[in-house]
């Protein structure tokens, strides 16, 4: 059975429960073999409701997506003085994903399914590249944060930002089209040091 | 028209020809609305023949991912004494693609997902496991022989192989499915500043 992430187990409201299916069904079936009538399967309500609500497999799946960006806007840590350092190994954790098992292989498999229809879906591409800028402000907000406080060596936030993103994003695909999982490890400890070695002000 | 990479311009043979046509109709219709029928119709010889030597679509692409494949091993370049620097560059700017005009977008889309399919495939999986090990080695080659050459500092090339292959996944998923060229263009912009102050040993 798939395990729901905490703030899909009791969302409240029609949407939330539609929401609630979508995450199951996604995980069960994958994006290309998902349908509303499968979504429909794992809602407590009436089927007819996601047909009034929704057009197609894709305009519910853009709510989905939205409806996930929006519970990352909500749930993103906020830190304080001192603990930049913290948050930039939570960072890290989140990007490699070790140790992070809320999220199952099959979730990002769909992820990753939905990321590629961006190539030729327009909505999908508007999507992810609002998302993306949204955590990539936040990243970038980090290590500025981490200069101010000085932490972190005087580089470049965004730029800085921007790769953390292209290893996020490739380690994610790489993580559900790979089969080798030490691959990931080592590119986690390069990544890791090239923290410590060059963004982490020496002690 | 697409233009064609010069080992497809005069493939020779059969096989040649219809990973010619294969090439032309991914960029031209990508992976989801591929049909066999599709790479038929930009096959000057019988379609019959296409039917004849492949059970389906996907047979049909892994034997073209197959063929890349080969074609990547082959021209892959060999490099002397004292340029590894430069190859390294290469490396940066095919990771990148900027300039890189060879590669149609339309390509890079179709690769992109090809690759999502490897989520609930296991023989694009194999295939992507096989095409990266490949590629890793001889990115963790470049760097052992920089490292030789006195040209790179004594990092662990297999791990910074990984975070090469990390990045250039994640800036070439980035770069179809993310409508903001610019983070592709800082994420550069701190890759080659990790490289030259981190990688490389200073004059």
């Amino acid at each position: 059975m798939t395990q729901l992430p905490p703030f899909l187990e009791d969302p409240g409201g029609t949407r939330g429960a539609i929401m609630s299916a979508t995450y199951v069904a996604l995980c069960k079936h994958g994006y290309s073999d998902l349908t509303i009538q499968r979504i429909g399967d794992e809602f407590s309500k009436s089927k007819s409701l996601l047909y009034h609500h929704y057009d197609s497999k894709d305009d519910l799946l853009l709510d989905f997506l939205e409806f996930m960006l929006n519970q990352v806007e909500e749930q993103i840590p906020v830190y304080g003085d001192g603990d930049v350092d913290d948050h930039i190994g939570e960072i890290v954790d989140q990007t490699f994903g070790f140790g992070d098992t809320a999220t199952p292989t099959e979730f990002t498999q769909a992820i990753v399914e939905l990321r590629s229809q961006a190539t030729h879906n327009d909505d999908y591409r508007e999507y992810f590249t609002r998302s993306d800028r949204f955590i990539r402000k936040h990243i970038a907000h980090t290590i500025r944060s981490g200069i101010e406080q000085g932490e972190f060596q005087e580089v470049d936030p965004q730029q800085t930002a921007a790769l953390f993103q292209s290893v996020f994003l490739g380690t994610m695909v790489f993580r559900v089209t790979n089969d080798e999982e030490a691959v990931l490890e080592d590119s986690r400890d390069a990544f890791e040091r090239y923290i410590r070695e060059y963004l982490l002000v020496e002690e």
